[in-house]
């Protein structure tokens, strides 16, 4: 089972200060039957599952109060996380009430965030309900959004989580070892996905998203790219055979992308046009990598490899450059992506020492198949350095 | 791998009644990253995660739209669930506007609902988006929660989830079955909840709540009550053993409770208290299921259970006498609860057929341990039939 309670310490520790860096009084993580809709945040400050409306709050001053169902409490109270447990049978309205009025707070962060989906976690309904409860009081009038403190909480990673993202970059990469030791050529898709699942079984490690579309497997060019699933394809000499799996070890993630070439008889390397493309997706990823910097912002970081490649004549990627990754393969704040309407203020925020990022991009070579890369880099003072071994030369078999 | 597709397809179709009994125009799902949070809801109508931000629309003509990030359509498409799939690369505004001018709403249900956390997936800073993409459109201003739509789908449940049920309250019968046919004098609780695994990942099935908590096992009366997690605390002699436990077959579940009591030497029953308190306990679960029937409120059906207790002098039990079972243990909607302000509205909704329900209570007999009885129903016309062979004998070792 994964322990993730001496980082729930951690980064309870990490919100305090978080608080006082951006002049916020307390943090206030409102959730309910968490089976049902699970805050993105609470991995990171409870690592649990509630059952009735229940408040966590963390004030600037240091105090950690937990306010949750009868039956929720002990297990809470386990944790030594949190200085008070209060546990209640009817209405959370007044045990909330009172630890507010007792903070005294005139800036409560709230779990809401417009462009975050890790910062997101209130529910609309729960707005309502929290805005109900707290009538009559000046608090829900000081509601600010708590995306800043949730997405540095996550974005920058400590370094007994540093430490896990390793152990799954590793674990990843030699669970991809020893998936294209094997001849792949006449396997359908779906049988490598099937034999990707036994081999990480007999690794001990979870996948870090739905196993339905984890890994991802294309063979060749006819194979939807995306977040689709491995269908009946079958691998043929000629193709490219390119695969993305997210694995997650002891509550952390690592997400890769690593291929294939499968040669016809007679060849001694892949088409010249897959050799050009490989050539310039890696110029693309490593012209992003070069841009990111602490400080610089996200969508010039994509803007550097989106310049990379097009000016080589592919089309750009439809996506972003690069997301962070931790206990989510996805994990959530800022992303390296253009300003694009979806991403919201997501391109906009600075890059800091200690993120760790997914960085990717890709481009279809008919008739032989998509290339994908995809590597996980953490941000140092000097530069992006690799977690992974980066996969700088085409696989062939 | 759960095949959840059969059941979407019958679910987006009653949906479609549903909107109509509701005289609601259309059902919006507004969802993204599913990966951080997942609307319950889409486990009904859709069985996959989505990235971007994405909208799934059920008209009450009967038409289904899904409008998707471009990589995930084509995984969409093949549900053949949808009559269009739109994939969308930089914003959901334009698409979602074109479709809902296209079906010309005037009462839209959205998803979100004050008391269903079930029904509440929207999260607030998606809210706020959609308000944004809509704006200079009518159609925010038609919002109206879809709580009916999202509960009722839920609630009614088909004969192929009624079947997928009653599997799963085989199978957690036949794991208690192996599971106290062990002496467990002198395990721990947490080697009971070991052993319990064990047995689960024979059966071929999963956890119906997060594993740390599940089995609940409770050696005695100094045990924690509620949603906690086994301990260091020895099985004795003269202790009753109580073990909570939900399981999940084929993506539906069960959640049963069932316990032993363990003789000390020379005993040859449990002791008098036990025994009485065993009876009342199941006088007054069967009062409960005899107020079971279609039309009655949930409150009521509380109630009854609650008064049986409290008329032969034990305490209340702190939590609702029944939830609703389905894909979830605790599967959202209305409770069979007392109105409470925790519980919103949900106890004063009426009892349907085709609704499964976990129906619950228990007490406290120092210094032997707690008694918990849990059985699953069936809603007839006839009223409340058993899914599970109730325990009605307290068991001895």
């Amino acid at each position: 089972m994964t322990d993730l309670i001496p980082i729930i310490h951690e980064k309870l520790d990490q919100a305090v200060s978080l608080l006082n860096e951006h002049h916020l009084d307390c943090w206030l993580t409102f959730v309910r039957e968490t089976s049902q809709v699970y805050d993105p945040a609470l991995n990171l400050i409870l690592g649990l599952g509630l059952t009735w409306e229940s408040a966590l709050i963390v004030s600037r001053s240091g105090r950690k109060v937990a306010i949750v169902g009868r039956f929720d409490a002990d297990t809470v109270r386990r944790l030594n996380a949190y200085d008070e447990v209060i546990g209640y049978d009817q209405s959370i309205g007044e045990p909330l009430q009172a630890q507010l009025a007792q903070m005294n707070p005139s800036r409560i962060a709230l779990n809401y965030s417009l462009s975050d989906a890790g910062a997101d976690g209130l529910t609309f309904g729960m707005y309502a309900r929290l805005t109900r409860l707290l009538a009559g009081t000046p608090y829900a009038a000081q509601f600010v959004s708590a995306e800043d403190v949730v997405r540095r909480l996550r974005e920058r990673k400590s370094s007994r989580e540093l430490e896990r993202i390793r152990r799954a970059v590793d674990v990843t990469q030699q669970v991809y070892d020893e998936l294209f030791a094997r001849p792949l050529v006449g396997m359908s898709e779906r049988q490598v996905h099937a034999l990707t699942g036994d081999i990480v079984t007999r690794h001990g490690c979870e996948f870090g998203w739905e196993r339905a579309g984890n890994p991802i497997v294309n063979a060749g060019a006819d194979s939807a790219i995306g977040h689709g699933m491995p269908g009946d394809l079958v691998i043929q000499p000629g193709q490219l055979v390119h695969v993305d799996m997210g694995l997650r070890c002891d509550g952390y993630c690592a997400d890769l992308q690593r291929m294939v070439y499968v040669r016809r008889e007679g060849e001694s390397e892949p088409p010249e046009d897959v050799r050009r493309a490989w050539q310039v997706c890696w110029a693309a990823l490593e012209a992003g990598r070069a841009a990111l910097r602490p400080g610089v912002l996200g969508w010039q970081v994509d803007a550097a490899a989106r310049a990379e490649l097009t000016r080589h004549g592919y089309p750009e990627y439809m996506h972003a450059f690069g997301h962070h990754v931790g206990q989510k393969a996805h994990d959530g704040g800022s992303v390296l992506g253009p300003q694009w309407d979806r991403y919201g203020d997501l391109p906009n925020k600075p890059v800091e020492v200690g993120n760790v990022f997914a960085i990717e991009l890709g481009v279809m070579v008919a008739p032989y198949g998509y290339i994908g890369i995809e590597e996980n880099v953490l941000v140092t003072e000097a530069g992006a350095e690799y977690l992974s071994a980066p996969q700088m030369e085409l696989w062939q078999q």
